[in-house]
């Protein structure tokens, strides 16, 4: 077994270590511990769940300021945004809970019995029920909301579902700190044993995916990392659902009408947001179509400024720091490419990237400028009129996101720019940047293959459906039932013969 | 290219030749129709849909006498079982129709622009889009209601996904008439050409799967044809989304209790379900336990004289007869199985099998008890006590249906079976048989591996889920926005800043 080191990525060395990659064998007993849990936590109901989910925010913003310290330290992302991110998970958290009280998530539905077209048809009754034991996987970008709390482990756990989190090698420290937080709260607030696993280790998450009582996986990060977890999850007697968010490049669509009335502003905030969390963000604009011309370059020229007068940003770790100068540095030297400005490089030890503006004309786009880097790189690929604007935008892959920065009031350009980047996204943002992802009921990420390979989102309230599957009781006697299910319950939305009731 | 054959099963000869096997160059021409058809379907709204889907159903019914004898001459299913299939089929169209005007399928959220506690929160609305063309397998044993028509087509539809169905081999002259029946009420129901397609033959269907502009998978038929089709998902550049409904076993517990009341009575009801369609249902009983001793006797007597006087049943096709004598005499030679009784068999041409009843110990059930055999076999598990029926319940594997046959008003062991199996079917059913699937709001058709791979139901309305996926607009000027998400809209239940609200 190998040391699980915490290292400080501002200087590049190890500051601790914080525990041993998890055994096969920790990893089974872990698994089985969840399994065991499963019929507890779905004991415990939508109440008792809801006061879970409130007692793990309050646990965690008890231990605010050693969580930040240590995830500052192991991931330098800076305080504010930690202590943000650490206000995300919490608030997600008791989004949950209310989500578990409205009640809707479980699609209730009772069909009595009656005559069909068919002839008579049975007395059916169905709702949403917790899928089991869920394997989540900590991103490597947000150390605590996405990571061993976040939306994965949150939707889980108010779906009814033990999580067993695959620390990410990026921040141990940070995972291990805020899971033995996580489970006092548990424990304290009634929750079985079982209910929250963590192993360490890339042979530990392999063969948690691979485990029999793993009924669903969601994961954060790379196209490679979650085409090697499908095929795990594919050599399974029993493949299982796999939740995966994995690459998006994020276009972002500069009107002419726009680059003219405020191309300067939009050139700043631009890079603001491509350098946000030094890039390191799954809705990073990786690519910004601005129109040739004079109005086009205002925005152009403003970027090129706030880049050039731009420090390294440190990146949260060794490989993603020789990816990016491998990938950007592939994007730079491809056929048409040009580096427009650089900001200040820093050769101390730390694994630091300089943030970095690159151009190339949209009539022909290379294929390294449509493929995500992971760091601060964006490149503005330069339109001549629609036509030119349009071929390129057929070609995108599907994102995250797509954003139309658009003149004021305008209309026509931005609904067929809408039009042609619809099926490739699966968020559409009007006159705002694609950073920053609120935590809300109508929120959605995710979209198409390599965005996700999922019809559903990781983050928001209809996140939890990805931990449930339907199940339909029929002709069952009202002690069987339950409660949602039984005649006379309100408490909930309920579609009943087919109408959809709310609660009384 | 091959010949597209139709077979007569009652006699094993080839009645005629309906096609040549489809090109591959044909399912790209017939994708790229599909693909093109999808923004004007969309266009088409949920009231023009919900025309369009019941105009396939008038003209599908306009046709029932033609289509009743087709699909009768090539599966030997009879006119009774084919003419209740057309009505579902059309029943299930119109249902689609009601589920489009109603519009909670929608899942339409709109979260005003706000503050919460992580900062301003911009405006997002959120709906369920359709995902693109869908490719439908037909199945063998519904070649109305899972085939060209049937719960897939109709849900893709009203989705507003163009579908393009792989015709099983088993009754290509009945899909070939019923989609030329569906292109042409289609088309006069104003669907954009390219709406419906139809592919005959293997590799077709392997082409099919593998073109890009495929964006879902609807299957119903083997574990290894469904593992088959994955794979070549899993080779796509970007893997789409699967659903699968695959093999079950479907257990059946009937209790000490309900065969001391009713034990003859359930003995001849349990030869009806497993022999109903030749037993080629997905929901077919396969393993029923039985209690040991006298009660348990008369359930196991009736059973065996109803299937003595059980005449042999016309099966499907060649294949699934050989399959049928390789697997049930598998089982019928499996250690501690033994032979109860057989009906007459028939010794013409025609692809045929006499039902068969088996026994074995619930003690030591062989590994080949608990795998699906399609045809009219069924098993019954003899159990000394509950301590053996729970042993055997939980080595079952995961189905799409468990049922339960109880005394009168008897609660605490059906309780336990049900909590024993829940974890491993789709649906429970109680004191009835799993054969006879309703379509409705509250029906589940599914379950876990290898039932399906899904977490989404093929039969009852929320199917339409599948061919979904969700859209979130940010920011958008209520002219970019669908009518459903434009405030003062209230045609629809939405979830308006986290409330839901009926439609006015």
């Amino acid at each position: 077994m190998s040391d699980v080191v915490s290292t400080d990525p501002r200087t590049g060395r190890t500051a601790e270590i914080v525990a041993q990659e998890t055994s096969t064998e920790e990893v089974a007993r872990l698994c089985a511990a969840a399994l065991a849990a499963a019929p507890a936590l779905e004991e415990l109901g939508r109440d008792g769940r809801a006061a879970l989910l409130r007692a793990l925010a309050d646990a965690l913003e008890g231990r605010r300021t050693d969580v930040v310290a240590v995830a500052d330290r192991e991931t330098a992302l800076g305080a504010g945004r930690l202590n943000g991110e650490l206000t995300r998970t919490c608030y997600q958290l008791r989004l949950f809970a209310e989500v578990l009280e409205e009640g809707s998530y479980l699609e209730a539905a009772v069909d009595h019995a009656g005559d069909s077209p068919m002839g008579p048809r049975p007395d059916l009754r169905r709702m949403l029920m917790p899928i089991g034991p869920v394997a989540v996987f900590g991103a490597s970008n947000f150390p605590l909301a996405f990571s061993v709390p976040g939306g994965d482990t949150a939707s889980a756990l108010a779906a009814g579902c033990p999580v067993v989190v695959k620390a990410h090698g990026s921040h141990p420290a940070t995972s291990q700190l805020v899971f033995d937080v996580l489970v006092a709260a548990a424990r304290a607030a009634g929750a079985p044993e079982g209910t929250l696993g963590l192993v360490h280790g890339l042979a530990a998450g392999a063969a948690l995916v691979a485990h029999p009582a793993i009924r669903a996986v969601g994961f954060t990060g790379s196209v490679n990392g979650g085409r090697a977890l499908l095929q795990i999850i594919e050599q399974r007697p029993d493949p299982v659902p796999f939740f995966g968010e994995l690459s998006s490049l994020n276009p972002v669509v500069v009107t002419p009408q726009a680059a003219g009335e405020r191309g300067t502003r939009l050139g700043t905030e631009l890079v603001g947001s491509f350098t946000l969390g030094a890039g390191q963000f799954c809705t990073k604009p990786g690519l910004v179509f601005v129109p040739a011309g004079a109005d086009g370059d205002a925005v152009l020229d403003a970027m090129a400024a706030a880049v050039q007068g731009s420090s390294a940003q440190v990146l949260l770790n060794e490989g993603i720091a020789a990816s990016f100068d491998r990938i950007a540095g592939g994007i730079a030297g491809a056929p048409g490419v040009s580096t427009v400005a650089r900001g200040t490089a820093d050769d101390g030890a730390g694994f630091t990237a300089a943030p970095l503006l690159l151009t190339t004309s949209a009539a022909q786009l290379p294929e390294q400028v449509t493929e995500e880097c992971f760091g601060p790189v964006t490149v503005v690929a330069r339109y001549e009129g629609t036509d030119e604007l349009f071929a390129a935008l057929g070609a995108m892959p599907s994102s995250l996101t797509a954003t139309v920065l658009r003149g004021a009031g305008e209309v026509e350009l931005p609904l067929a720019v809408s039009q042609e980047l619809r099926t490739r996204a699966g968020r559409l943002v009007y006159d705002a940047y694609p950073t920053g992802v609120a935590v809300s009921w109508a929120q959605h990420h995710g979209g198409p293959w390599p965005s996700t390979n999922s019809q559903h989102t990781s983050v928001g309230t209809t996140a939890i459906r990805r931990f449930l599957r339907p199940f339909t009781w029929q002709g069952a006697p009202a002690e069987l039932l339950p409660a949602e299910l039984t005649d006379g319950f309100t408490g909930i939305p309920r579609r009943i013969d087919g109408v959809l009731e709310l609660p009384r």
